[in-house]
């Protein structure tokens, strides 16, 4: 008789996190050794309080929802933001009850902090001899994971910015008056995302016109010099800056809010992007508009990156298939072996690697006034964002999957 | 020997302004009676200005061209908010300037201050008995045009803001914490982006919870109580605000801005959902984010209503065949003739009509509490948003015309 897969999801959502799930649970379907896949809701949090679904019974039945699954933005399983204590107790307590459930494979999906669980338990499974094989699958649209050539999740988010940001140039094309866009991108630390809206440019529309990441220092002054400049030669300039930019002392500029009224006496706006519009709006006085997408560039699963889906995919399966071939603190990843043509190769790395570390933008990707990017980045981007993806629409709008669609009850695993 | 016939676009951007050229170029193209097709650069200024390009040279040679600009949002001619002064000299100018370009048919593009600049100068027309037609096609995100079942551009806009609601919602379900979301629509008068918002809802997902219509007055307090309700039932609360709510005594609540600091210190911010995002987090006290699409609303051309696009399209050749038909001072229009299937069948209706006028909300399509909307407008909502387009993708993004990739200085019509 076989054993059992654990599976579960953790840590902010992405578009194609639950493609890596569809990979992992179809090559577990197919896999003689696995006897059942179980799904933990709310990621380790559903394992603690036996919150557990049969994933074999349901997609067994419902095959086609696999395809459905694959191209659904956000967490079919639900997350957690749950962190280890790291007490004897607390890890006997969750390989008691991966025992009870018979587990022989348990993959997590997650960023740096879910890697840092893999490492955890596999540690302590490997100290104590405990036969369950714990392997990561990486995600984050943030692109800040070590040991992978980029993140799943990323080229999605990264295609959602770069058509904005186009499709703002496009709107504001049509008048002949001035006017600046200011554009936020999500990444606190890392600017990868913010740096992808280059990919945006065209022959004659070369928005964004400028690019603020956060690994360089960012100065108000300099900023205000780099807009007067571009209003020179176009009307419509179109700016893009990761949320987390700081001043040449650290300060976030989204702090700088409220520092009493302005010379017009209207109140300065919290958040980078409102800030920034604030300051405009007083320095040049032409029209400003500040955008913020939030969190729909790391959700919009109706214009996803080909690349992408299918590299979570496969991460998926690649994970399981360690874990039968009795790797164990590993996660699958991937390398770039050539850009043009684009081809990567997936293997697995140990998870110490990932876990609480973070990839941020090298400054020589950077361009030398630190409001652009250079060529190496755009070459090292552009093939993320390609293939366009079959969302399933029904009644006009996107169709995803939802656990609270299926029936959740009948399918609930109690042994 | 034929005439030629002289077409523009005015006003705001939508998503599908460039299929209704597009529909008129077509069918321009083919009817005997047109020698050449000239366009506008910037509305009517383009006229004043001599900023006119050859049409018919441009697009005869480059046919495949035609179904890309159906399917490019934004204006290709680009755009002008140019108001007729009403002088006699200014009539004068403008029809001798027709007469120079031997423009017999005359078509313009836009919303309703778009169609008063048709009534004009067909009327002065009319009175001098000059033999130039001048047809209008409508168009405007907010539908709130008057003489047509719904506006080209609305749909698509809904589609957007409905496909937004659903990402967000799904973003959200993830967690097992208390949130709102408040997503804010355009729409300063009439609330029927807004409420199209309610389709993203299904089965088990019923975002948006709550939303609210400029045809209300707004009250904070109920507001607060409301979403408080809703809480109690959801984790995850989805709300969606019209621009343009205003208070019973008619002050919009996007003015309410910067009372001094709440009581916690923080600033209040301007802009209506980040105003009542600070009234939440004050109020309740969870996790609360403020969500503005802006202008992406009226420019995601990457995901467009298919009935939009079509219907756009077929009012551009009914608009052109009115005008070859004698008609002039008419729009072209459509009138539902059937919800199940849905049916529409084209017309034309005098300009007067739809010159200056505004179509809000009906109060009995609202609910009695005033935040949510009844059945009636979901059946009239439903069919708008149908149909996915084969938007043109290069290199993982949209790839939409742009009149400055053409070679403008070639195709530059002097006489």
């Amino acid at each position: 008789m076989g054993k059992n897969m654990m599976i579960g999801q953790s840590g902010g959502p992405t578009a194609v996190i639950n493609s890596s799930l569809a990979g992992a649970i179809e090559y577990g379907l197919l896999a003689e050794e696995i006897d059942n896949i179980y799904g933990m809701i709310n990621g380790i949090e559903g394992l603690l309080e036996d919150n557990i679904i049969n994933l074999t019974l349901m997609f067994k039945s419902l095959p086609h929802e696999l395809n459905r699954l694959k191209h659904s933005p956000a967490m079919f399983l639900g997350s957690c933001r749950y962190k280890l204590s790291g007490s004897e107790e607390e890890y006997r307590n969750i390989f008691n009850l991966l025992e009870k459930h018979q587990v022989g494979y348990f993959i997590y999906i997650g960023g740096n902090d879910s890697m840092d669980t893999v490492k955890q338990l596999s540690d302590y499974g490997a100290r104590h001899n405990i036969d369950v094989r714990i392997v990561g699958i990486p995600k984050t649209i943030d692109n800040d994971l070590v040991g992978i050539d980029h993140s799943p999740g990323f080229g999605s988010a990264a295609k959602y910015i770069a058509a904005c940001v186009r499709e703002v140039a496009y709107d504001t094309s049509i008048y002949s008056i001035k006017s600046v866009h200011i554009i936020e991108a999500m990444g606190r630390d890392a600017g990868w995302l913010t740096a992808a809206s280059v990919l945006a440019r065209q022959d004659n529309m070369p928005a964004p016109h400028l690019v603020y990441l956060p690994e360089v220092p960012f100065s108000v002054e300099q900023f205000i010099r780099d807009v007067k400049k571009k209003l020179e030669e176009y009307n419509s300039v179109i700016v893009v800056v990761s949320e987390g930019i700081k001043d040449e002392n650290g300060e976030y500029i989204s702090a700088k809010q409220d520092t009493g009224a302005d010379r017009f006496g209207h109140a300065r706006l919290s958040g980078t992007s409102a800030y920034l519009k604030s300051v405009i709006e007083e320095e040049v006085g032409c029209k400003v508009r500040a955008l913020e997408p939030s969190v729909l560039q790391r959700s919009a699963g109706h214009i996803c990156s080909l690349c992408d889906v299918n590299e979570a995919f496969n991460l998926g399966s690649v994970a399981v298939r360690a874990a039968l071939d009795g790797k164990t603190g590993v996660f699958s990843t991937l390398r770039r072996t050539s850009d043009k043509p684009y081809c990567v190769e997936y293997y697995t790395e140990d998870v110490a690697v990932v876990a609480n570390n973070e990839k941020r933008v090298p400054r020589g990707w950077i361009n030398q006034e630190g409001n652009d990017v250079t060529e190496e980045m755009v070459t090292y981007l552009r093939p993320l964002i390609r293939g366009t993806v079959q969302t399933p629409f029904r009644s006009g709008l996107p169709d995803y999957i939802d656990i609270r669609h299926l029936d959740i009850k009948a399918q609930k695993y109690k042994d």
